[in-house]
Formats: C-alpha cells, sequence, structure tokens
C-alpha cells in the first residue's frame, strides 16, 4: 500500500509481497577487547578536543573514560563560510565542524552492552559537544550519528559517535521542520506530539516506552524495522534535554538496541539524532532515528523511484515486542 | 566545498580530497545474444501489453521489434486510488501502472550500441507509453526509468527499461518543480532555461551538446559522473518532444553513454527521465539524469546526512569530453 510520510513529503510502498529476504550485510561480530582506538593508542588517532578523564591525566594519556577526538576524514573544517555566486550557483568553503566522540576505552563495550550509567555519561557528553558546537558562529545544522558495522558506513569498529556542526541545513530536518509547521498552522499543535499520542492510543506500532520517551515503528517507515525514539515532552533539541531523563533515555536506546539485536542477529545500523541547534522551538520535536541496514534493495528504490519497505511497522513494531518479551522469559 | 543543488534543497560536499576509489560495482559484460526475453520465450514472462511487430503476426509471438510487457513484480497495479486515514495517518491501495519496454530482440543491441533508427523507435515508444498512462485517471507522476546493471537494480540483463504510473507525486521532480517555482516567481524566466543558457556561455561542465539537447555535468552533482540530457527549448513533458527531435536525443544519449562506457569502462548506471505528465507547463523543464553506479560510499553519507561527492562535475565534464575526443580520433 502507499503510506504519506506525515514527517515528510514521501509517499512509502509499504510491500509485504516482495519478502524481506535474508540480509545482504550479515551481523556485527563481537570485537576484542583492543583496537586502534584503545587507551595507549591515543597518538594514532587525531588530537584529543576534550575527554572525560581524572584531572590529573594529560591529553592523549591514557586513563580516559570517553574522549572526543578530530574526525580523521572531516569533510569540513572551521573556516569562514562565505557563499559566493548567485541565485543559479552558489557556493562556499566546506566550513563546519566534525569530531568523533570514542565511548567506552573497552572496545567490547558497545551502546547496549555498556553499564547503564556509562551510556548516561556518554549521552550528557553528547549534549555538551552539541551545545557548544550549535553555539559556534554561523552554525546552522548539528548532529549525532551512530554507524554500527562497515554496511552502515561504520568509520572504526571500536564504538563511537560522530559529530556534525555545519552552516548550512540538513535537508531531512529542514523537511520535518516544514511539515511540522504546516501542521502548527492548521492544527495549532505540534505534529509530533500529536503523533505520539496517537501512537500510545493505538498501540500497535509501538515497541516500548518509559515515563519520558517512547519507541515506534513510524507509519511510514522508510526502511524495514526503523524505529523512532521521541521525548514525550515536546522539545526542539537534544541539547535542551534534562539531566534527569537521561537515565530514561539510556534505558530506552538500551531496550530498543538489544530488541534488534535479538530479532535481526545484530545488524549493522545507523543512529541519528534529528535536532535543531537549539531548545525551544515549537515547529519542531527532536527525536533519534536508528535504521537497521539490512538489505540493499530495501529503502530507495531506483527503479520505481519511491521507498518501498517489506516490512509494514506494524509487524516490524510486534516482532520486535516478542524479541523483549522473550529476552524477560530469560532474565 | 559546499555547492548549493539550484534544482532542489541540498547542499552537496564536493570533496576532491576524499578520493574516488576504484569501482566497487564492476563492469557490466557484454551479454550473449539470447535471453529469457528474446523472442520464443514470450510465455516465460508477463503477457504482451503492446508491441512493434508486423500486423500479420499475433500478440506473444516473435518477429517484435519492441514489446511492452506486465512488469513482473510491480509494485503498483490499475486499481482505484482511495486515500483513506487524517491528517497523521493517510493510506491507500498501491495504486497504478508498472511496464516493461524489452528494447530490441537482441540482447546484445544495449542503448549505445542499437541502431540509431532502432533507438529513434524505442524514444517514440517511451512518449507512447508516457502519454497513453498520463492519460488514465488520476495519475499524478509518470516515469521511465532504466537500470543497466545488477548493481544499479537491473531486473534483467536484456536491455529494458521500466515505465510507472502513480496517483501520487515523486518527491524528486516535486523538488525540482518547487525550485523552478520559486525561480519564476523571483526572475519570470524557466530555471532550466537559465542554467543551460549559463551552462553553454561558460562551458566548463557541458560535456556534449547538438542544436536540440544538451549534456552537462550538473553544478551540484551529488554523485561522481551524474550526467543531466536537457531539451533546449522549453517544455514541461516529454511527451511533447517533436518526433523530427527524437533523432537529435537518440543521438546525444548514445553519445553520453558511450563516453560513460569509454572513460568508466561499461558501469552499471541509472538513467531518469524527469518529466511532469503533460507538456505545456512554465514551471518545469523535462531532462534525463544518467547516474553511473560506481562506489558504495559515493552519493549519500550516513555518516554526515549529506551528498558527498568525490569528483568535482567540471573534472567529470573533462574527462569525458576527452574520451569523446578519443573516440573520434579512433573512427
Amino acid at each position: 500500500m502507499f503510506r504519506k510520510d506525515p514527517f515528510g513529503r514521501a509517499w512509502v510502498l509499504i510491500s509485504p509481497e516482495r519478502g524481506l529476504v535474508a540480509s545482504d550485510f550479515g551481523s556485527v561480530l563481537p570485537l576484542p577487547q583492543r583496537s586502534p582506538l584503545s587507551p595507549g593508542n591515543e597518538r594514532q588517532t587525531g588530537p584529543e578536543i576534550a575527554a572525560i578523564r581524572p584531572s590529573s591525566t594529560a591529553p592523549d594519556s591514557p586513563e580516559w573514560r570517553m574522549r572526543v577526538i578530530e574526525h580523521p576524514s572531516a569533510l569540513v573544517e572551521p573556516r569562514p563560510f562565505r557563499v559566493e555566486g548567485d541565485a543559479l550557483f552558489r557556493q562556499a568553503a566546506s566550513s563546519g565542524y566534525q569530531e568523533v566522540i570514542v565511548e567506552h576505552p573497552d572496545a567490547r563495550m558497545t551502546l547496549d552492552s555498556m553499564p547503564r550509567s556509562h551510556l548516561v555519561d556518554v549521552l550528557r557528553l553528547y549534549r555538551e559537544r552539541l551545545a557548544l558546537l550549535a553555539a559556534k558562529p554561523g552554525i546552522r545544522h548539528v548532529q549525532i550519528t551512530r554507524n554500527v558495522g562497515r554496511a552502515a558506513g561504520a568509520l572504526f569498529e571500536h564504538p563511537h559517535a560522530q559529530v556534525l556542526a555545519v552552516p548550512v541545513g540538513s535537508r531531512w530536518v529542514e523537511e520535518e521542520v516544514e511539515a511540522a509547521r504546516s501542521h502548527a498552522r492548521e492544527h495549532s499543535r505540534c505534529l509530533f506530539c500529536d503523533v505520539i499520542e496517537r501512537e500510545l492510543a493505538v498501540r500497535e506500532r509501538v515497541i516500548t516506552h518509559n515515563e519520558a520517551f517512547v519507541a515506534i515503528a513510524p507509519f511510514a517507515a522508510k526502511t524495514p524495522f526503523e524505529t523512532w525514539i521521541l521525548p514525550r515532552d515536546h522539545d526542539s533539541a537534544f541539547t535542551g534535554v534534562a539531566s534527569n531523563t537521561l537515565p530514561l533515555l539510556a534505558e530506552l536506546l538500551q531496550t530498543v538496541v538489544r530488541a534488534l539485536n535479538d530479532a535481526l542477529d545484530h545488524p549493522p545500523y545507523n543512529l541519528l539524532v534529528h535536532t535543531l541547534p537549539a531548545a525551544g522551538d515549537r515547529t519542531f520535536h527532536w527525536h533519534i532515528e536508528v535504521l537497521p541496514r539490512l538489505t540493499q534493495q530495501a529503502g530507495f528504490d531506483w527503479g520505481s523511484g519511491f521507498y518501498v519497505n517489506p516490512t509494514p511497522p506494524e509487524d516490524a513494531a510486534r516482532f520486535l515486542r516478542e524479541a523483549l518479551a522473550l529476552r524477560e522469559v530469560q532474565e
């Protein structure tokens, strides 16, 4: 069937008859404890920008808990953003900030396996880096991306996140902002809040939730098992998330990634934080999108020019709920 | 550098420093003469919808010159398009038309190798199918796609095109329409006509041209060696192209595909006709986009959330012009 993406312009073709063939990309394999990003190898990477480490230790020395380094193949760098050209052809030097956050000294500590308290500190570091870069002059878009597995474009196997801040808008977020504005004009309410309310009432696409966050399979999911995590209270930016809700976000994130790992045998995935640079805007509602990479065919289909998703989100949500129920029985 | 796509919202990162590594996808290999789509195998495919064949021969018999058949794994089918739901969740049965055009009885006859006169007839058949499907009730978007090579999502190795007609808009074309409308409001001129005029004056991104068509590497190319073919006279729809210009389009198409084949060793590629369903609209200018599939990394980058193109279009255009010059010397 055709489904209209409420958060954008796309119509998605949900096509269960096409079937989801076995994953093209396999599983993300467990890592050894040590990697090129491990303590002791600090000189092999870009210089340290920041770190959570004992105050008695020097930058680029071991003994850190997490570490922010320069992106080794950054596409942008700090420099003035001057747009040249005219209505037809506009260009500018690729200005911006691109960092890598090494999330744990132990390469085996993935988002779902690290201690909850450590993940809370990781999320706090995300918030800090985003706020710091959003405050730089001219920055218009900030984002956190976590790519897991080479098939998902990961730079390293060692668990890490990327931070990007640029002086131009992101098409993804801008399209969502536009949909939210249009909804607000018509209904005087936040589009995302309305969707959350409806999903929690209907339940068929809810994967899990707690007091502060909800995880859903979006109505017009573009790829199989696409999962969104949204704060239940309205806010436009991740930088606005209160410290006392971070443990609830950590809980939900771990639950979602464990469900995907159990149900899909540790798929490569991309995790993207969609946020405005600053909190307080009525027209957007920050959220996290988790996109497992299962098949090359799933997603955008060049033959049709549309997104084709063989897995109805209702089926994906039920499958993930069952995986969680099974895990609870086993624990 | 950042470049703003004049035909959309995206900012593209042109990043020659990232380098274009050798193709991940290899070459499209020459085919044997016969394939499952060859004459004599008509019963193995979907039933014939139309064909160019002697009037004395029956449908689904051999002796055709080209043939239109049902798409073997169609995502849409003819049925009423009734949208159910509300502002948040809208859906409808996947209604529409999806056909395959088998372009030549001989599987070795690719777009660039078939006789020019045969390609003119293929283009005439494209125009006929598009016009016929555009006239069906409720159709909002029509397109022709040619996928060459499995890496480009081709259904068959035998040269063919796909025709799609659906009651919903295509995000690609809608974004281009919006950019064109905005330009027309401000400058009272067609955006595409203005770009063509500028490109022909500047020349650095022009690959080749004739009296009626021009092939360029677009200023904000999203992927390496992306090539657009545009009619020099304004028209919004491929269905409006005059019969006496079809030979000029055939000439330019063959030149472009030969240049790509020579320069990039027969890459898999997607060819997409961007068109409105009907001619006569001032706000759009139909064109063909040819997208070679070279590397998995090139194009949309999940880490950055932007399109990253390692090959500046000026370099791509020069490389393709050189390939054409070399071919001329050799012929």
